[in-house]
């Protein structure tokens, strides 16, 4: 079957600047596939790693932990829409992922720059559970409405060098 | 390997009715399977048919909709945080589902429904690729922060009768 050309025409310099702002929200849904194989949503906390890659820091009790272990490949969506309005033309980001668990070595570096943004997680992150899983972006999709959607390349999604 | 025992606790009756708050919100967000075998994760809107089974309208160049045809199992969460506090405090809801799409001689019924709940849909419910799919509730899992998790079986979803 003959592959259509993608239609969804890339996001400019204040789209991509959007993307960007979406990431810091610190908080977003994951769709993964749970270790039983079918699809699975969990909301989550959302940082971002020297580079600016999202990080999330996962407890190894949660299904989702499992579920990215089994099948690294993910998405997530981060933006919601406020009380008023067509909550569909509301802004909001779709990245396709991969999940990359971060090993002891790095978790130092990862623990301090996570608490920058996030400190009120002061009161868990150092449980034995809880682990960093970095969300490596694939694709993004910018969608503020209908037919108002602009492709992401995934390396306009991290820290501009 | 034996099965753990689900350490969950089901709901009370107070968590059932916020559970079936939480899907009368109107939207959110779908973690599918997509047509290449990859999760995708989208915002939709959400209704009830005549028995308070979920139900949304999709385009079908939506790309969740060939996604779902092909891979009728879904998970969806309902409820989002506020602008204060630990976003993984807020309480959500989490349903385990299966799509079902909606044949044209139900169609008038649900159009009547749907519109009742969501009338700013008139814009567009009658375009040719717009179509209903139920997401069947197989189970749900309503989430209030950290250790309160509680089950949600998939009848105490539906509309009492």
């Amino acid at each position: 079957m003959p592959q259509r050309q993608d239609p969804t025409p890339p996001a400019d310099k204040a789209e991509i600047a959007a993307a960007q702002g979406f990431i810091d929200l610190k908080h977003g849904a994951l769709s993964y596939i749970a270790a039983d194989g079918l699809p699975g949503i969990s909301r989550i906390a959302i940082g971002r790693d020297e580079r600016g890659v999202p990080l999330t820091l996962i407890s190894s009790l949660a299904p989702h932990w499992a579920g990215l272990q089994a099948h690294p490949d993910c998405a997530l969506m981060l933006g919601e829409p406020g009380p008023k309005g067509d909550p569909l033309t509301h802004p909001r980001l779709m990245l396709r992922a991969r999940a990359q668990f971060v090993g002891a070595a790095e978790r130092p570096a990862l623990r301090d720059l996570w608490l920058a943004t996030h400190p009120k997680t002061k009161l868990y992150i150092d449980f034995a559970d809880f682990g960093f899983v970095r969300l490596i972006p694939v694709s993004g999709l910018l969608n503020a409405g209908f037919g108002k959607a602009r492709r992401i390349a995934a390396q306009d999604l991290l820290h501009s060098q």
